[in-house]
């Protein structure tokens, strides 16, 4: 496996804590060599979106994924409704900056539920609807499955076994290139059934996170850590995506309200660089 | 479904956060009219375990499970045997209590590793050679999956498909009634694949433990919530348990530092008899 440069990998802004505006957060990326940035929708919506995008050209950064899409769920008919909407808007968004795929965290339970094979039909429905809007921005939708201690608020979808059976049941999506998986270390690193699973994912996986888990984790949101300062395997688990014909970027994206993001931006894109080569 | 009534519950000791000693616990319970108690180790070791397990028998409580093994993985071979012989001790004394089942919550990665087959095969090693033991001590072992949120520190044994897989391929195992399970709705909710895997589970429940998610968990650990006052469908699960055959007392364990933990153990049991009836 070869070692990775920062030119094989993306940055994803969380893990810069959105310190600086994202003029100043794609040229610090740039300027530490890295070949992508992923941005999120809190840096560009009512911004100029298209002087972001050749902000982004101009600094010679690809768009792996834009993060990410309003929580599906909702509790009525006009809530779902209001969702989806706030989603095809995101993804033209997506289309502008050039990026490869949407990232969909596809939010837990609605207020007041306890159904959560409702709330995943919810998303199965909104993920059909919003398939052919974004064949038609150029986008690819990306399912990305979360850890399991998010299931109640942040994402009824868990495992990345899940993620594929979505996949292949979504109407209209079977084989469709443009409806595929983000995979997350940190949210799927425990699952006894990974290395299966990602086998399965093969052609699929359109995006690929890392992070490490800590040992003990203070805060199961914003607690995350560095490649090689926890407890998960990367180079594994980025053999095994490899191997699943991913050849994409290796995105880092970590939460870190009480270490990383309380460093100077080139501090820890130069941690990052060097973690990428030496521990993921 | 039946209401459940007091006499057909269990509550696990932790419950009522170990504000008291055993004998006043056992009281307790048994004069709020529940069927069954499930005490811990921190309560019974070091105490003359004859005398509880009088004290229990004269309350008129019966004991479905003794919590909870010693973690089992281990660095090395000797930390592995150390950690074997402390779980035959507790075993012993599951004996003597009268437990039907030795919870088994299994251990994550030992220190240093990020190999979490491996600490899963040194988990089916250890099972196997605790297995005659606990036949003859007149003890079910009851393996118990823990949230996947607790994968790294606490059970490298995390999806209910794993432990019955684990049930069936320890060695001389297979159809071994010696071996079974332990079902937490707090660990197993969001498993979409729960439904299939309580059913294939059938014949093989020991223990089926209660409590709620609570949106938010201020702490994964110890906010667990009463039943009904989180987003887990309880009554759901439990339908699908007494269908795969369990007919045993269904077991109050709520870890609370911060509610319940802190009121009056009498206050408590009230509410978790109520909640049994009409949010289980």
């Amino acid at each position: 496996m070869r070692t990775l440069s920062p030119a094989d990998c993306a940055i994803n802004t969380a893990t810069l804590g959105f310190q600086a505006p994202i003029g100043e957060v794609i040229e610090a990326v740039a300027r530490a060599g890295f070949g992508a940035i992923a941005p999120w929708r809190r840096e560009v919506e009512s911004h100029d979106v298209a002087a972001i995008a050749r902000h982004i050209r101009d600094a010679g950064l690809a768009v792996p994924g834009y993060c990410r899409s309003t929580y599906i769920p909702a509790a009525d008919k006009a809530g779902f409704a209001a969702n989806v909407e706030a989603n095809r808007r995101a993804i033209a968004d997506a289309g502008v900056l050039g990026a490869k795929s949407f990232v969909m965290v596809v939010g837990g339970l609605p207020a007041g539920s306890k159904d959560i094979a409702a709330a995943r039909a919810q998303v199965a429905e909104a993920t059909g609807l919003l398939l052919r809007h974004a064949k038609s921005c150029g986008v690819r939708l990306a399912l990305e499955p979360l850890h399991p201690v998010y299931a109640a608020d942040r994402s009824c979808l868990s495992l990345l076994s899940e993620a594929i059976d979505m996949c292949e049941t979504v109407e209209g999506a079977a084989a469709d290139p443009w409806l595929g998986l983000c995979l997350d270390v940190y949210h799927l690193w425990w699952d006894p059934n990974l290395a299966r699973d990602i086998a399965r994912a093969w052609g699929r996986i359109l995006g690929f996170h890392v992070c490490d888990w800590l040992v003990p984790t203070a805060d199961v949101l914003n607690d995350r850590g560095m490649m090689g300062d926890g407890v998960i395997d990367v180079p594994r688990i980025r053999a095994m995506v490899e191997e699943a014909g991913f050849a994409g970027f290796t995105e880092v994206e970590i939460f870190s309200a009480q270490n990383w993001w309380k460093r100077p931006m080139d501090e820890t894109l130069a941690v990052c660089a060097e973690r990428l080569a030496s521990a993921t």
